[in-house]
């Protein structure tokens, strides 16, 4: 499968779950491609495309079972495997994620946080008690079934806790840290940089005079 | 000037300027474009092409001085204008960001937090009271100097609270909330999608079998 259009793919579905959740809550029970379509940005004949593509979900004449196509769309993602992770570095941003609990209603359970500063170490945050991260080696990751880690360390840092997940055996690596890391093409990795989006807000602004 | 090509400078610029400011912390006051480049995952080369386009920063033969270099990326980037920064819902999400003390460095302020939630209206998070959405209008924002509005309320009030933020004059907006939204071209938008990310690699992991 082509990687490229795999992820635009894998953002619409993420979008169109959100959504179907949120329709859940409210107590809806069928939403047409249209409004699916209007509340994600997309066309409702983008919709009916993506939702064909991974099967027949749609009743003919009257549109998609809410909590159906939410539950085969969390399949397809894999959210409904709940996902283990480990969050290293309880800086500001860590003990924000760590605080911040719209992850696990999404399949992500954060198990357990880690750093280096032994100031932290036992102390909570959230539900989580922050580790010594030498306490983080492969069994430990293998017993509790950590697939993915989350790195919230300064910049400098930042491939030193990969390496250490890669070499406790994670796949997949979601990395907040503003650095460019280098990991073996077998873990997935994703970057989130939020100082770089203001950064750019902030340049295009300044560039118009603000 | 293209903006697909300034938004790769921009990024490498706001990368370089964390870079710098790490180094400036440890007391570093030179650095060569080998360094900057291993650090921020650029070659030595781009380094030295993206600072000559922006001026000459560089001493020849021994390297950049950080501090220098720092507050000349600080003014093209316009991190030393310090952004005012209104955030819109305060549930998770937006209360973690506003623990998060990491943007103020940066130069972006969050000065003011509006919900619609009246049983939040008053309390503290951060050092930030939480103000009823309904107080955010255009004499305030014009007033306190905001430009920058960050977005956390849930997917389907999202629209209708970019619509309040324009209307109230800001010109940039950073939406953390999983919808498409529409702003007048000259309101410059950035989304941010935490969970879209991780349904990337989640789905990744289950194509691969994990």
């Amino acid at each position: 499968m082509n990687r490229k259009i795999a992820y635009s793919g894998i953002a619409r579905l993420s979008l169109y779950y959100r959504l179907l959740a949120s329709l859940e809550k409210t107590g809806e029970e069928i939403v047409s491609s249209e409004n699916l379509g209007r509340k994600t940005g997309c066309t409702a004949a983008q919709v009916r495309r993506d939702l064909a593509s991974f099967g027949s979900f749609g009743r003919p004449g009257s549109g998609y079972d809410v909590k159906g196509l939410k539950e085969t769309i969390s399949k397809i993602l894999g959210k409904d495997r709940g996902w283990k992770v480990a969050l290293v570095g309880v800086g500001n941003l860590g003990s924000a994620l760590l605080s911040y609990d719209g992850f696990r209603p999404q399949g992500f359970h954060i198990v357990g946080a880690f750093d280096n500063d032994k100031e932290l170490f036992g102390k909570r945050c959230g539900d989580i008690k922050i580790q010594d991260i030498r306490n983080l080696d492969r069994s430990v990751a293998y017993s509790q079934n950590i697939k993915i880690g989350i790195i919230t360390v300064p910049a400098p840092s930042a491939q030193e806790v990969a390496n250490k997940l890669v070499s406790c055996g994670l796949k997949a690596i979601l990395n907040f840290a503003p650095a460019k890391l280098s990991v073996p093409k077998e873990v997935e990795l994703q970057n989130v940089d939020l100082s770089q989006e203001l950064d750019k807000l902030s340049y295009l602004l300044r560039s118009k005079g603000e």
